[in-house]
C-alpha cells in the first residue's frame, strides 16, 4: 500500500438553494478542489462520486457521476458512483485512496454532493427515511421519521448516563458558535443560550431542532495524489491519509462506529489522545456525545463530560466540529463527509482563520449512515496528518 | 498490485419473479457463491453490492447493500453500494478486485442484484430512462426511452457498415440458441429462424423485440482472494482476473468500449486472438456487432461478418455469449456484470455442461452501461484466465 496525501479540497456554501442542482453544486465544489491542487481536469485519472438520495429527489437514479463529470471535460476514465447513505462521501473518499495505495492510479478525485431542498417536504423525509430498511415499519406521521430511529435510543442512553437536556443543548450551542466563524456554514450565532436550544420546536424528544442536523445542499471534493505525483506536481502542504476505514453496523461489539475507530486507530498507529482535532458524525447532539464514547475520546457512559469541561470547544483541549459540524454547517448527506475532511485538511494546512486550531497535526474524520438493525449501516473514519 | 483469484460463483435463474425482491434474490445468488468458494460469511472482509434502480423500483435509495447483507448474517466488515447504471455489476466486481489487489483484504464478495419487475410498466421504463441524463429530452411515449437512444446510432451504423436486419437477426437467434442450453437463462430456443425476428414488435427501429434485451429480476455473486487466502483455504479451480478496467465514454477515440478493451489488453499482456470465449453488453443485438468491432475481434465497420461467417457461434472459432447474453439470458440490469463473469468462470474451469467451449483458457467479459454526450456512460472489462 502506498502513502497518499490530499493536495486540493473544494467546497460549496451550505444551505438551502432551491435552484441549485447536483451539476451546479458539484462542479462548484470539484473546480475549486482541481484549482486549490493546482491540477487540470485531464490530470484526473478516475473519480468516485457519492450521493444519497438524488434518484428520488431529481430522478437522476443512474450514472449521477457521468452527468456531472463529462460536464465538466472529464473524458475516457474510470467514474464509479457511490452509496452509503450519509456515509457516501467518506465512502468515495475511501476508494479513492484505495485506487491510489493500490498503485492503480496517481491522481483522483473524490466528491459528495447532495441537492436537498424539493418543494414537498414530505418527499425529503421520505427520502432520508430509506436509509433505514423500508421493509421495516416507519411512523410516517413523525416529523423526521430518521430522527426518531435515533431518538428511542438517546432516551435510553441518557437515562444510562444521567446525559441532560443541557447536554445536549451544550453542543448545540458550540455548534452554532463554530459555525458562526465558518463562511461556508449554513447557520451560526455567537449569541444562542441553552435556553434558545430548549425553547426550539421538538422534532422527536428529546431531539429539538437545533440539535438536529438541517435539510442542505452542498457538495464538497478531494484530490488526492500519490507520492509519485506528488514529486512530479511540486504541489505544496500535502496532508497524508494514514488511515482510511469504512465498517457497517455490527450486533456484537465493537459496534460500528467504535469498530471502524478501533481499526482507523490500528492502521494509523495511534490513539485518541494523539489527535488536535476532530470532525464527527453530529446528526444530532446527542450523537456528538455518544461518539465521544465510541471514537474513545471519553470513557463509556462519560461522553457528557467533555462537554461539561468544556474539552471539545474551539479553545478546548480537544476542539471537536471547529466547522460547526452537521448542526451548523449543514448536513448535505452524501457530501459531510467531504466536507469534514476539507475542514481537516484545512486545519492542518493552517488556513482555517478565526476558527483555527494552533498546530493541528493529527486529526480524524468520522462519518455514520443510516441504521441498519439497530446498528449504524455504515462507518467511515480517516485520520490525516500534516 | 497482487493476483486476484475468482474462487465462488452463484446465480439466481434471471426472469420475471413478480414475488421476488431485492432480499431474496441477492440472498439465492451470494449463498451459492459463498458455498461454491466453501467459506462462510464470517470469512468476507468486504462487500461491494450493485444495484441501478432499486430506489426507483423498490424504494430502497439508500443502503441497499446494508439491508441485505445484515439480514444474512455480514456483521461488522466494509460494504459499499455502487451504482454505474447496466455496468455496475462490473463496477462491483473492479472495486473488489482492488481491495484484495492493493494489499487491503484478503476474500472479498462482489455481487449485483436488480428487481425490475414492478405493476407499473411506465415506472420500469422511466426508471430505466434514468442511464440518459435526465435533463435531456426524451420521448415519453416511446415504448423504451432507452433503445430509443440507441436505435438511431444503430441506423446510422447500419448504413455506414452494410449491416443489415437478417444480420441482427441472426445474433438474436444465436442468443436464443444459447440461452436454450442455459438453465440460468430467461428465454432459449434453438427453432428460431430470421424471418421469426423480423415479424417480433418493433421497438425502436430498426430493433424489435427478439433484438432487445428483456426486463428482468436477478442476481450474480462472485467471491474473490488473494494468492495467500487461496492457499490457506485450499480452494481448487482458482479464475485469475488478469485485467479489471473501467472506462466512462469520450468525445475523442477511442471511445468508451474500445477504451476500456484496449486498456485491459494491454493491463492482462494479451490480444485479441488470444481470446477464447466472451460474454458481451448485447444490450441490443446491434450492440453486440457493433462490439465486436470496439473490442478488436474484427475491423472497423465489418463487424457483421462474424455473424454471416458462424465465428462467434458456440461451435465458431471465438463463441460469444455461450450464457445467451443479455438477450436471452436476461438483463437485471445491475446483476449482468456479476452473471457475465459467472458464466466465464464456469466456462474456464470446463462446467458449462452442454454449452461448453472447448479448451477454454482465455476469457473476456465486457458490460456497458448507460448513455451521457453521445458515448456511453460507463464501460467495464475484465480479462480472466485458468
Amino acid at each position: 500500500m502506498r502513502d497518499v496525501a490530499v493536495i486540493g479540497t473544494g467546497l460549496t456554501a451550505f444551505g438551502k438553494f432551491p435552484s441549485a442542482t447536483l451539476k451546479t453544486l458539484a462542479a462548484e465544489a470539484i473546480t475549486h478542489a482541481l484549482e486549490d491542487a493546482d491540477v487540470a481536469v485531464p490530470d484526473v485519472q478516475a473519480v468516485f462520486a457519492a450521493n444519497a438520495i438524488g434518484g428520488l429527489i431529481t430522478g437522476q437514479e443512474m450514472v449521477r457521476g457521468q452527468v456531472v463529470l463529462r460536464g465538466l471535460g472529464f473524458d475516457g476514465i474510470s467514474i464509479v458512483n457511490v452509496e452509503n447513505a450519509c456515509a457516501g462521501g467518506a465512502t468515495a473518499l475511501h476508494l479513492a485512496w484505495l485506487a491510489v495505495a493500490s498503485g492503480q492510479y496517481d491522481l483522483v478525485l473524490a466528491y459528495g454532493v447532495e441537492k436537498m431542498t424539493h418543494p414537498d417536504k414530505r418527499t425529503i423525509a421520505k427520502a432520508i427515511a430509506t436509509a433505514l430498511d423500508v421493509d421495516e415499519p416507519v411512523n410516517a406521521d413523525a416529523k423526521s421519521p430518521f430522527m426518531e430511529s435515533y431518538a428511542e435510543r438517546v432516551r435510553g442512553y441518557m437515562a444510562d448516563t444521567g446525559t441532560t437536556e443541557d447536554d445536549l443543548a451544550r453542543v448545540a450551542i458550540k455548534a452554532q458558535r463554530n459555525g458562526a466563524q465558518n463562511p461556508h456554514a449554513q447557520y451560526g450565532s455567537k449569541e444562542l443560550e441553552v435556553q434558545d436550544v430548549l425553547e426550539s420546536t421538538m422534532v422527536a424528544a428529546p431531539l429539538r431542532l437545533l440539535m438536529c442536523s438541517p435539510i442542505s445542499d452542498g457538495a464538497g471534493a478531494l484530490v488526492l495524489a500519490s507520492h509519485d505525483a506528488l514529486q512530479r506536481l511540486g504541489s505544496l502542504v500535502p496532508v497524508w491519509i494514514k488511515a482510511s476505514v469504512v465498517r457497517s453496523g455490527s450486533q456484537a461489539p465493537p459496534h460500528g462506529i467504535a469498530r471502524a475507530a478501533r481499526d482507523a486507530y490500528a492502521m494509523a498507529g495511534i490513539g485518541p489522545s494523539d489527535l488536535d482535532v476532530v470532525e464527527l458524525h453530529d446528526a444530532n447532539a446527542a450523537s456528538e456525545i455518544m461518539r465521544y464514547e465510541a471514537l474513545g475520546l471519553a470513557p463509556e457512559g462519560a461522553g457528557h463530560s467533555l462537554v461539561r469541561d468544556g474539552v471539545t470547544e474551539l479553545a478546548g483541549a480537544l476542539p471537536v466540529n471547529p466547522s460547526g459540524g452537521l448542526l451548523a454547517r449543514g448536513h448535505p448527506v452524501g457530501a459531510t463527509g467531504c466536507a469534514q475532511v476539507v475542514e481537516l485538511v484545512t486545519q492542518l494546512r493552517g488556513r482555517a482563520a478565526d476558527r483555527q486550531v494552533p498546530d493541528a497535526t493529527v486529526a480524524l474524520a468520522e462519518n455514520g449512515g443510516g441504521h441498519v438493525k439497530g446498528d449504524i449501516a455504515s462507518d467511515a473514519v480517516h485520520v490525516l496528518t500534516r
